[in-house]
């Protein structure tokens, strides 16, 4: 089921070369040449899936379980202070490689992702709790 | 094992009105009432941990498992063009409330979030492969 132009596919079946830090049946864990941070670590399914739309509910735990394994790899080797794990769905939400994969970025205090945080305001209460009613309405 | 001053503790124990979207035996799902964009949503565990390093691995799949349950309910419902998944751990990484939440937010071009994208650009190699050694030696 593998995408035949898809580079994690490729990096997940060694047609392609990776700093590999973790692997198991399903999961792979490897260095982002383009690191946020130093350490910046990806975790993808070994299954082409494009976002978290298509993951089997196996597949969601084994990816899972791997990234709290790679965090406490990148805690306990590298002590950062923090660690934000993002996974990002459709080129709208900066999805670039649309093989699904999860982001483990190193934080320090005055890092280069220092102002990166969303702003927090109180939000529309009304409107909040119409859109959580319509989502809630179909779960 | 529930922390007596935690907001998300009393929110799953319905002692804290929240605007809640979903719930099984470990998770929940509710609104964020300070919303990066419309329909921000979060999931916890219903168990208190702190950040990632202290979930059980069964909490790890079943939030995760409800993190996509709840994707595809805003994407059915409210139609954004991506989704954003956050989990923020430690201070440095941008954490606020220490019980771990994965975070849901629907983004769509020209949203109040289109420049928070980490800027790609690529990595002293040599650095890459030396710090990914460092955390595989943990693994
Ligand atoms: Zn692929
Ligand atoms: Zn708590």
């Amino acid at each position: 089921m593998s995408d035949e132009t898809c580079i994690f596919c490729d990096i997940a079946a060694n047609k392609m070369p990776a700093f590999r830090i973790y692997e198991d049946d399903r999961t792979l864990a490897f260095a982002d040449i383009n690191p946020a941070t130093p350490g910046h670590t990806l975790v993808i399914p070994k299954q082409h899936y494009v976002n978290i739309m298509e993951l089997t509910p196996g597949d969601v735990a084994a990816v899972h379980q791997t990234v709290q394994r790679v965090a406490r790899a990148i805690k306990a080797t590298l002590k950062p202070e923090g660690i934000m794990i993002a996974q990002l769905n459709g080129a709208a939400a900066g999805q670039v490689i649309m093989h699904y994969h999860v982001h483990l970025i190193p934080r320090n205090p005055g890092d280069a992702l220092s102002a990166m945080s969303w702003q927090m305001k109180p939000g529309d209460m009304a409107q909040i709790e119409k859109l959580a009613a319509q989502i809630a309405s179909v779960l």
